[in-house]
């Protein structure tokens, strides 16, 4: 699976810890990270939590990642942003039940977390938790796994309800303020990352003549 | 406020004791509480975490609730259900810190609990702490309040972004699946309390001719 | 390692759940498990919180045990009641990470747990988690492992407190009240696991003479 | 109420905001709060939390302070070494819910919270609610309050249970390592705040001959 990191700015000095862990657990079970920045506090291109939903977005709708994890101070404003994307699944996500959970019940494409509220000594171990409950093995099992049918199918209905309320990415990117977009996708690894992965050929394409 | 409660079937035989913490923490702030059901695990009318959702974007964007207190067994369905909707800003929360610094940051106009994960003996106190936070005293103040400008901006292109992301909700109403939008409205209370409080016509008539 | 399980009875309906939990967690992990009681809520041999402590006290003083996994409602008063006993640490331990720390820098010999705050569905995940991260490896290796060699000495230096604190633990069988003394180890296996496994022959004339 | 905080020397760096938070709940609920250090990173009598331990089991003994806020890095170990003392019953507190129970239930005399794992940003809200929860109205009241009675009876029977297991805390800091026990009293306003309310003579007259 290609995981997608982002890191959103009032967080970006703990990047390089999130990364680490993230990379850690994922690599080993098999996963492709990829890391969008923040890449630490001093980054030239900022991120706040409204762009992290934003490119949270992009990476899932154009195929460049099939799992974004981001987060912000208490994840809740990442979360929102992200679930205000077609498409996005994004669980807030605390702890290994929670990251269980989302993965067999809601089977989202996407987790936020609190990389400030409840982040002490030792997160790190919480974080490696988390990772392991989500990566290894397969997700969407259902649990317990007896209820697997009847969640399958409200995820279904989730997805239509979801379908019904969004326009599709592209339209949205047509119709976002367009310095909120050029910021979101301003990181400095973003088109070496995006374009080598991305699927979707017009939202690619768009994107091309908005950095072009 | 007029602050709605719609109760998810999984944990249907919990309605009592979600509404009258609920009732007897924000009445006395002054708020008015409205039950929108289920009210008991035999109610005719179920409400899969989905419908939840629909029913929360029908309450707010009709103006017939100014809040929905709502959730499931973890809270994750009835939020993504929920941030599915246009203009709904759905928080996830688990503790009273939680729920002060999304009323105070996110300032949204939803929450999502898990009454099932985590929701052992004596949660009823962690959720009249958590109302009384959400409930007591104005929202939207910034935490810590020096950086409730910056909080204030974000929460702007939040609704700005997911403006431009969904459809209105008049709109999301005439191209959801119609089974799935008569059971979100079905509870035996709904018309009683929904048309004497909403304040959109044009929504209020639309659920009138689906009821019809 | 011997792990002895000692259930309180405001919990004794979650007796199988934890027992189930800590058995297929701990057994593939090479340890045995001795379950105590109580066994259900009908049990003829109710516990008290403060029995779970006494028999906790016995059983790591007489050897019967190397570790002793206990709880009750919120986890604490059967934590109070061990860590009177000499020789008890006991830590009260809610999540993996409390888990993990306890074992690596407090190197405990008992846990207790809360069995119904915050004991919802699917707590059992918790608990496994919980397990895993005490009895999968090494303990009081420290954490970060850097900062091994000042844990352990303040290791010594509570043991030592604790033993200038503390009368020996025959002492206290037979200064403590009798009743409490017999109610403590009336479980209906109590004399078959514990004198096939006490290595303290006082302790152990003692407690056949309290029997007999 | 007279309350006694002491502080570890890991989180000695957050001394003044647990001191402020504390202050600033208890005092307008009419306690009177004793700060016993350590006061910064930097102070000159550093407590490890087997002397947070120590020092709170002479306090309490002592008659010097009511109840005891202190804590560590997880509060495991001097939640573990205050309840290696005599007449101490030291609660590990993690939140709002934690303390109010404890309070009802349990009745102790101090508490141990983590001041580093799951210490994040907006930690001092937490604080504040335990605090609150602790300190206002009556304690030991039990919850549901009609099982006041059995919890009444429960806490007398720990508290013999530990009058057994225990010896008296005069001869406890008779036979602890002296330079543990000059350490525990070494804070510089030591003298000052226990001597002025210390009620146990022994205790005080033995302190004061280990001071000279």
């Amino acid at each position: 699976m290609k995981i997608a990191l982002v890191i959103e700015n009032s967080q970006a000095a703990k990047a390089s810890i999130v990364h680490e862990a993230l990379t850690e657990v994922a690599g080993p079970l098999g996963h492709q990270v990829f890391h969008y920045g923040m890449y630490s506090a001093e980054d030239a291109a900022p991120l706040t939590y409204v762009m992290n939903g934003l490119l949270t977005g992009i990476l899932l709708n154009a195929g460049a990642a099939d799992f974004v994890v981001t987060g912000c101070g208490t994840g809740m404003g990442s979360m929102l942003a992200c679930n205000a994307m077609p498409g996005v699944f994004c669980g807030l996500v605390i702890d290994p039940t929670d990251a269980f959970l989302f993965g067999q019940i809601n089977d989202g494409n996407a987790i936020s977390m609190p990389y400030a509220k409840g982040f002490g000594w030792a997160a790190e171990l919480n974080l490696r938790d988390v990772y392991g409950k989500l990566f290894a093995g397969e997700r969407g099992l259902g649990y317990p796994k007896e209820r697997a049918e009847i969640m399958r199918r409200n995820r279904g209905i989730l997805k239509d309800l979801k379908a019904a309320s969004c326009r599709d990415m592209l339209s949205v990117l047509k119709s976002v303020d367009p310095d909120l977009l050029k910021a979101a996708i301003a990181g400095e690894r973003f088109g070496e990352l995006f374009f080598a992965n991305a699927t979707d050929t017009a939202i690619a394409d768009y994107l091309k003549s908005v950095l072009a």
